[in-house]
């Protein structure tokens, strides 16, 4: 049998994964938060990580470490530059909140081959172990609609493989479900949502291109991530506390 | 469009994963071997994967390193003690090359939990840089039917799983097919076709618990998978080239 109030949640520490996590422990989980040190430019979103971990008493926070640098294809984990929209579009863009995010109907640079097959394939390991069913990712469709392993019939199919895939589920001693609670709200609606829950969004990180000054980091405000939260923040009304910061 | 050729083949330096290289090697694919380092207790498989590769001339031979005792849950990546017939047992086996197979029925204490999931998703991701369509694994159904992830369902549900998972399926420049020449064969059949293409099996592992004496490493011929092995080589009627040193 399940331990009925386990569930594996991945964690990378940025707005999507702390919102899930706050929506797990709403639910009354005993949250096993997830995180991946996997050659990734920023580190300090695994600091955010721990921070959002701790914040809403998850039992353990586990970081796996690999490196896709060794596979490369992406600009996240390869030495390709990451995009950026220029000052002047920038300037437009956050001082408008228009809806131009054209330049991420396609699949972007950032897209990291097969990162959430990989993410989801540790958390079902994870979860036969723990004898969690549940498992929480905070993928969305709506800002994400490039990156195809953030939609639905991907999380289907991922969780119609799982359940061939282990020891638990053929035994039929778990039925393992992929649970994706924002794969349909605005980034806006996720930031309400999420504050509403507790979330402290300063302890949490977007930038794909961190800046440093002296000892302390700062996000460009200009990478795709950096825009998507601004937007967002924008129309939930609210201020994101790290622009208090800046 | 996918680079034809180009197939990576997952290779942990056993008898089966030797066989499946020689087997893409046959057909003039251009292999990309991918191993893993994840904590087995076994690291003499690495090196033999590596003479493998290089056997059959592997354009790299990539191995992720990653910890899956960080996760648990087996003999193979937990303290827990490696099974084994009594010698007893394993004499009558051995000498009488027996079908009493009836302790791998059931889902052994060597399973890794979603194991073949996470090396395939790996595998998905290096092929989908590679613009490698083809990915072998040497799953097989007739000495592993308790392994629920060496069966044809799950095969087929990963291969759709990965085809709704990555930019290059999605866009359509590639169609992944997850092959597994072995799945139906028995371990006899496994070594004569093997031996036919080359496999020299003198560099393969299979014992789950190896043995050191002095600065020298010996197969147990006592666990589940040595127990395989000696049946395989009785019943082609070869010899294992690895007895001759014991």
């Amino acid at each position: 049998m399940s331990k009925g109030n386990r569930a594996v949640v991945l964690l990378s520490g940025g707005i999507d994964s702390a919102t899930t996590v706050a929506i797990a422990h709403n639910e009354s989980l005993d949250i096993f938060a997830l995180s991946f040190d996997y050659g990734q430019r920023h580190k300090i979103e695994l600091e955010c990580a721990g921070y959002i971990a701790e914040k809403f008493g998850a039992r353990e926070h586990l970081i796996i470490n690999f490196n896709l640098r060794d596979i490369g294809g992406s600009a996240l984990t390869a030495d390709l530059e990451v995009p950026k929209r220029s000052t002047e579009t920038q300037k437009r863009g956050s001082g408008k909140g228009q809806d131009d995010t054209s330049d991420i109907q396609s699949i972007p640079i950032t897209y990291v081959p097969a990162r959430n097959t990989i993410f989801l394939s540790f958390a079902l390991a994870w979860a036969e172990t723990l004898e969690a069913s549940e498992i929480f990712i905070g993928a969305n469709i709506i800002d994400y609609s490039g990156y195809p392993d953030c939609r639905p019939e991907f999380l289907e199919a991922f969780q119609n493989m799982a359940n061939l895939a282990t020891k638990a589920s053929v035994e039929g001693s778990i039925k393992f479900t992929i649970r994706a609670p924002l794969i349909k709200m605005t980034k806006s609606d996720i930031i309400k949502r999420g504050a509403d829950l507790g979330v402290d969004y300063s302890l949490t990180w977007s930038c794909y291109d961190p800046q440093s000054r002296g000892n302390k980091v700062f996000p460009c405000l200009r990478c795709e991530s950096c825009q998507l939260r601004a937007k967002g923040f924008l129309e939930s009304g609210l201020v994101d506390p790290i622009s208090l910061n800046l």
